[in-house]
């Protein structure tokens, strides 16, 4: 299978034969970690990420990637780039992406809401790279998607669940309350990764807390493409009858942007404060089918879920956190191969 | 040719035999790029870059030139580093480059205007860096002079006129009206070398648009001793006439820095503004004979030039741009081989 | 002597022979620093460093350390996180760590005074990390201790007494004026370690400059174990007689913290720049027995000790401030090697 050159800005936009051969790589490269077998794979070789907003936990991960290659990661804040936009001079991203395929063989995008104006401008943005780039441009997560993310939780399901075994299982996408504001790209993939997969999807928040609407459709289409259901819940506490996989997470609400365009988060963490109910607990999880417990992490612990679930026996937080690392490494061997 | 230890601040500095041993070298690892010839030059080796003034592309290039080197550069911002100052306690220069010599086996220095309080003190701080550093000093660009740009754009001529097609050929240096209040170091470099080279050299610009009388004056001792012509014109349209090479950019007015000592962007923009006739456009090149287009980018499209020749046929940046990998790649292998 | 998973927050956690193993080690590394005999110890692998505070210069050396062995540092400023402190939401320090654990073979702390409520608390910060992670946490300088400084110090003493010509031996630990309010951390670690390698200590400041008084009873104890003597000087000048180590450096008074628990610089400073007769001069060195002189830098040269001591034929600190490379290196190759 040859992926040499593809984008992934979205699990979406590739097959699930694709995905799974990603996943396979990934599993193997983390049985051989240390072994010389991948040991060449980048070598030499740079990935630009380009962090529009910064993020700790996906820097290193992608960053450790690279080095475990053979290659390099640039660690690149792009705010000391002058990018033209419709107010100011600067450069286009034809011109930036050109470049910058001259000198790497990669280049990661990360953007989320606080960088955007309006939901969809950094998907839009990602876009152009991969228009002008010659290179693949990989999302490290923007405001629509984080696909290396749910490469990830799926890796995760595969371990504990058994590779074979996720058709028919029922994730629980369950909103959390909190106090971090945060982005419908981790549980949007979430949705249209685990739907690809074959498993039912229920989509649990409180009224109001709708997603984008497009990807719900695409979300129910892939269910019944697999002849699963997709059901929304709005109370927080039935929605966890018979899950198999809860996955508890905060995320903001569509009004979250202002008229202004800008995204307030102080409104929004008042607002989201308001549902102390909308917290995964123990007793809670004793309604479902001993249901694994998941989340992207940073986990906004005491808010999101109780440290007894987040620390307990059926959690794979650090699994899946550790696979964004496996994943990575696939995905830039299988789009970044080079002929050598 | 031995250049272990030679420090890089202008291509002035170096003969024009040593400047055509780069540029060999840049050809020869462009071709043999992933290839292993030049894998271990830099073999777990360290430069050190040392960014007083930000800049992704040169970042960018710097460090994937030493990663396929075999070795890592390291992205240093000194805004956190203490250095001793007319005003403030700290550390010496003299201190730094000494301690700095036994980590790494090169330093790159970037300094531009708005980082100093007049022209001609980035020069005198890289100066003080070489003076102390054991190891080789090398611009990445300061106030005065941009030699890897330099060096990357006589690359570019050499593969798109051919390498002994260079002498007598017309180079174009014409300032582009923009709001970006550029650098002298670029444009600057571009007339030594292009003149070093055996180029007669055009440069045009506004009444006023003075660069540095010193440059200049160089620029025609070159040009007389290759038996070429320099000319000044301040006509933004005849100046193009049987040009070879245009090079459009912008440059600051020499009366940048105020009477403090800081450069007023805001103010300089708007004069710049006040010239939309000195852009480069289609008609223009039609003077020429069929000459190539070139900048250092990033270009500033609508501003110094029109899309329809900065990515037209004849345009080179991309080239150019490329280039900047493979000079850096030279000069660090020919300075900072060391034994081993 | 297996090392491996051993955190090293103090020298004093240590034994005397795991000290001695490390500084062996890092001889070997000096001379075979180009060789490929340690090139594969980190081959592929990540080192963390966490910048609470930046540092210019233990930045260089810990990432020069990795690129050494065939590994890879990066460069990460926690400010980009969002712990969880009392005050608002985020994630924990066991979880952050137990990820970290996940992707890096060893995780670096560096947090000073400044960073901090009140002396003590980068000692508990980094024992969390430690407590929680899986990999070796390792002090890169925090507001109690600076171990890796402490064994660069005592690797220069080897070089330049001989490896068995320290017991007995007398430093002479001295503030000097000056305007950098320096951390207790570099000082502190000095006189522990020289301590346990059998010299007798001579602390000297003026009347109120006191240390921590737990690490002093260390010191006393550690002294008094080798049969050495630990006395106390108020006197800038006659503190230098029978030195054979001078170790002038700044420091904090013990009230700088104030009643916010905030850290007064500018009132630190003020206070430090009323003693100027506590400076290293060439007629105090007179005094002594030929002393060496030592420094970890940077140096506040005309605050802390003359230009002609500093730049003196007996100063070392250029090769201390190699040392941090070596010893690095070998805290590194020690705690962090993996079975492959």
């Amino acid at each position: 299978m040859n992926l040499a050159g593809k984008h992934l800005l979205c699990t979406q936009d590739w097959s699930l034969a694709e995905l799974e051969a990603v996943l396979e790589l990934a599993e193997d490269m983390k049985r051989e970690r240390w072994s010389d077998k991948y040991a060449r794979v980048l070598n030499r070789k740079t990935f630009f990420m380009f962090f529009y907003n910064p993020s700790v936990r996906t820097r290193q991960s992608f960053e450790c990637a690279a080095t475990e290659l053979g290659g390099h990661a640039q660690f690149l804040e792009p705010k000391s780039m002058r990018l033209k936009t419709k107010k100011s001079a600067g450069e286009t991203i034809e011109d930036a992406a050109q470049v910058m395929s001259r000198y790497a063989c990669g280049i990661g995008i990360r953007i989320l809401e606080d960088q955007v104006s309006a939901y969809g401008e950094g998907q839009e943005l990602c876009e152009q790279y991969a228009r002008y780039a010659q290179v693949p441009v990989i999302s490290m997560a923007h405001d629509k998607f984080h696909p290396c993310q749910g490469l990830a939780d799926i890796q995760g399901l595969w371990q504990h669940l058994g590779r074979d075994q996720l058709k028919g299982k029922r994730l629980l996408q369950v909103w959390g309350h909190g106090s971090l504001a945060r982005s419908w790209c981790s549980v949007q993939e979430s949705m249209l990764i685990c739907s690809r997969f074959g498993m039912d999807v229920t989509m649990a928040h409180p009224e109001g807390y709708d997603l984008d609407p497009a990807v719900i459709e695409q979300v129910k289409k892939n269910c019944a493409d697999n002849g699963q259901e997709f059901t929304v819940s709005h109370d927080p506490v039935s929605c966890y009858d018979d899950a198999d996989v809860v996955y508890a997470r905060n995320w903001m609400h569509p009004t979250a942007y202002g008229a202004d365009g800008k995204l307030n988060k102080a409104a929004e963490i008042e607002r989201a404060l308001q549902y102390p109910e909308w917290i995964c607990t123990e007793d809670k999880m004793r309604r479902t089918r001993d249901a694994l417990f998941t989340h992207p992490m940073p986990v906004d612990r005491g808010h999101e879920v109780e440290d007894a679930v987040a620390s307990g026996l059926r959690s794979i937080i650090y699994d899946v956190a550790e696979n964004r690392l496996h994943v990575q490494k696939a995905i830039m061997a299988m789009t970044m191969r080079l002929e050598e």
